[in-house]
């Protein structure tokens, strides 16, 4: 706010309270906008655009992912789009390594059995409440990391369980990037790892100690998770979403739990939030950890995305680089 | 189990239930014992030492810790005690690095309001559930890692948190220990650290950012953590205790939650465990992160302490040396 209250060119027009924006209240004021700030919460799409009307110039919103808008429409209409990536990485990457080492060692379970007084129930036994180790150790040495997507927060999140003793890293991607090979010799020598290796998402939910899901969303990744993946998986595995809801089936996943095909799953997202209730079949799975999309949620990074968000906007309006823009030219 | 039936020699009597062992039953078992394996829920004291009799040569211990063994009962009698160091630092130091992340980032609430049914009461919000973020940022790049013990599990965390972009460590030990400045400028180096530096403990509670509580229990660390010291550290700032209980007063704990000294806490261990009810302050406390004492509840360790515990035992029973032995020379 004080970087666009700065600004004496631009007049602002701003959403009260700290909440996503009413969708009425969008349309009601955006009309004549020059610009808009929006976040993952609200649909730009032909109906929002066409409200706003030509003077729009730019959309810029809060967030990494830009599902929610219709980037063919803001094209169209010759607009600019900025984005906030790189700042918020390492909350991502950070959430992710809790969510793993929560849905591993019964973070969920063990919270909820404290929280609900039933701790004097349960003697400290030998395996009580055991699973699956994130670390490697004598016995154990082998620990393969498997990434569905390999940019910049999966490789945070690979610099982060470096020391936890990891020893493969694997990882599927856009099917249209070309391999890069370098870069992956590169990443295995610099964290002393056996393999660096981009494989077919088969192979990589077989081989998988823990798989991160940390794609873009869309209709390219809808459910790339499914049952038959879930299927191939470790009965030992760990799986982490981080991304969107929409890359897990949530069906098959909440299956794969209750049958033991996997051991556990940590979520950040899950499809149709936030209305995930009681009755979800993932929140009635012990071993599904579920929080609520808070994976940037740091002071840090949120104050570093809103800057970022202002920035794209006031570049765009007022002239200057814009220091995120989405590549609209495709 | 495997290990100690391969030895012909030795005469099993085995508690059957996956759980703490009765005292009565451990009592009407134990006379004419040669050696024993205990938990560390099993206090061993003069009562037990003297209804086994004087056949007693060792008493093994399933555990790191052995403040629940009289050592100078144990001496006078000239028992060997065996315990599990080792095996299980890097379960616990994951443990540890799980429990700063949720506190930090509100995994407790989070997890709690999901399996609540409270989700879709909460729209995404530019600031909603943020937390103070482990990981530096380019507009925060100081954090200053403290701990409270600095040995194996200690030092196995710090390791974990090098990724984490962590530029300070600082740690308060056994007043006695003398300083060792090669280790911690090694350590500075090896991590790419600014500082490895011995402090005293109101230093400690001052500077860090996370403080973890990793030493031993007893009387001579016991609330080591009360209010004088919470009073002294950061608003924005994390405890971890993943070592025993008694090293930190609950009720200054709690108060220092409720009223902010702090921001949140991840609990392992809590004194008087499992007696840990609704009702106890700190489960009161929404920023209070708690598990129910699973520090080291890894298959894979499990497995390892077990193992170990039998080793020790059959070393002293029939000879070698015990891979892990209490020194009892003091």
């Amino acid at each position: 706010m004080p970087l666009l209250e700065s600004r004496p060119e631009l007049e602002l027009v701003v959403w009260p309270e700290d909440r996503a924006c009413d969708r009425s209240w969008l349309l009601e004021n955006i009309p004549g906008a020059t610009g808009v700030i929006v976040m993952l919460t609200d649909k730009v799409n032909p109906e929002l655009l066409d409200k706003a009307g030509p003077s729009l110039r730019v959309v810029s919103t809060m967030s990494v992912g830009y599902e929610h808008v219709d980037l063919a429409a803001a094209a169209q209409r010759g607009l600019k789009v900025g984005y906030t990536p790189d700042v918020l990485t390492d909350a991502v990457a950070d959430l992710s390594v809790m969510l793993a080492l929560m849905a591993g060692r019964n973070g969920g379970i063990g919270v909820s059995l404290v929280q609900n007084g039933e701790w004097p129930n349960f003697s400290w036994a030998p395996f009580g409440f055991c699973g699956p180790q994130l670390s490697t150790t004598a016995a154990s040495p082998t620990r393969k990391i498997g990434f569905l997507g390999f940019g910049r927060i999966a490789q945070a999140t690979l610099a982060r369980l470096v020391p936890f003793g990891i020893t493969h890293c694997l990882y599927s991607s856009n099917p249209s990037s070309p391999p890069n090979h370098q870069r992956d010799t590169d990443l295995a020598k610099k964290y002393n790892l056996k393999a660096v290796s981009k494989v077919n998402v088969d192979e990589l939910a077989r081989e998988s100690d823990v798989l991160f899901v940390l794609a873009p969303g869309g209709q390219g990744t809808y459910h790339v998770i499914n049952e038959g993946l879930l299927r191939k998986m470790k009965k030992t595995s760990i799986l982490v979403n981080a991304s969107r809801g929409t890359l897990v089936d949530s069906d098959a996943l909440a299956k794969a739990l209750k049958e033991g095909w996997i051991w556990g799953a940590g979520l950040d997202v899950v499809e149709g939030e936030p209305n995930v209730t009681i009755d979800h079949p993932l929140v009635k799975e012990p071993r599904c950890v579920i929080v609520p999309h808070i994976a940037s949620a740091t002071l840090e990074t949120r104050r570093d995305m809103a800057t970022r968000a202002a920035q794209n906007l006031v570049a765009a309006i007022l002239g200057g680089d814009m220091p995120a823009q989405v590549d609209l030219s495709a």
